[in-house]
């Protein structure tokens, strides 16, 4: 068994989760905090987006703590690829919420301030900046797991 | 030497690519002909991503047929590593760009009717609609590309 760091049950894998898990979380905090994000399609995407991706990353960090700790590494090639494809399209989904936050907020800067006051303003800028950290975290994740998947079978 | 359908130098890989340059210049020109574009960052930045798409997805419809026309395959894990992340780089920019495109739109259409005349709203519906057709083919080339890539050292 090949092992790769970041993938499935090492100890660099939990930093990503728990990575994950703090930028999501302060990104729904961020955008939350302000009133009326639910009048944007964006925001309101955005929020559910975060919303799946907390509890999905926390019960892998819990998945690979319990594989750390018990010494039983996961070698099942199916398990993988339901993490792989359930981080893939996760990061994808972020992604896309993330870029349509950022663009709505750019807009509404641009537009009269009654739209937007720059305090609610920057909240919002910033929630945007947690979901790309969130995006790329999850994106290396994936990819440290598609990595280790062509020696999964040959074990 | 395993051959994926879909993986460079195959005829699927042709199709694909050519969807991608179809899809990706409809994008431009739906966006184009409405004249206001350049006011909006986001629509902006579907237009240089789209142009930076198309060229790349041509370029590499012409190394295909090269390859098919040449019987001559490419085997260098090299130039493999360069086409995916050039891939997967694009995929992300153009999801990026549509999902921004997508939500701007959202926003305009919900807003005053000067902001954007239903005639050019529909417009960069279309727009975003083919810059996400463009993603998902850029991402299943990708795909392909990477499925084929721990058979190349192997060969």
């Amino acid at each position: 068994m090949k092992s790769v760091p970041g993938s499935l049950g090492t100890a660099a894998s939990i930093a990503l989760r728990f990575g994950q898990v703090i930028f999501s979380s302060s990104s729904i905090v961020f955008m939350s905090l302000g009133v009326g994000f639910y009048s944007y399609t964006a925001f309101c995407f955005s929020v559910t987006i975060m919303g799946l991706a907390i509890p999905w990353s926390f019960t892998l960090a819990i998945l690979d703590g319990y594989s750390i700790l018990t010494k039983f590494p996961v070698h099942q090639s199916g398990i993988f690829m339901v993490i792989i494809i359930g981080d893939l399209v996760l990061s994808f989904l972020t992604l896309a919420a993330a870029s349509s936050t950022a663009s709505l907020v750019d807009l509404l800067l641009k537009a009269d301030v009654s739209f937007c006051p720059p305090r609610l303003c920057s909240r919002y800028q910033i929630s945007a900046a947690m979901a790309f950290l969130s995006w790329f975290l999850l994106l290396v994740s994936s990819l440290f797991n598609i990595w280790l998947l062509p020696w999964l079978d040959t074990d």
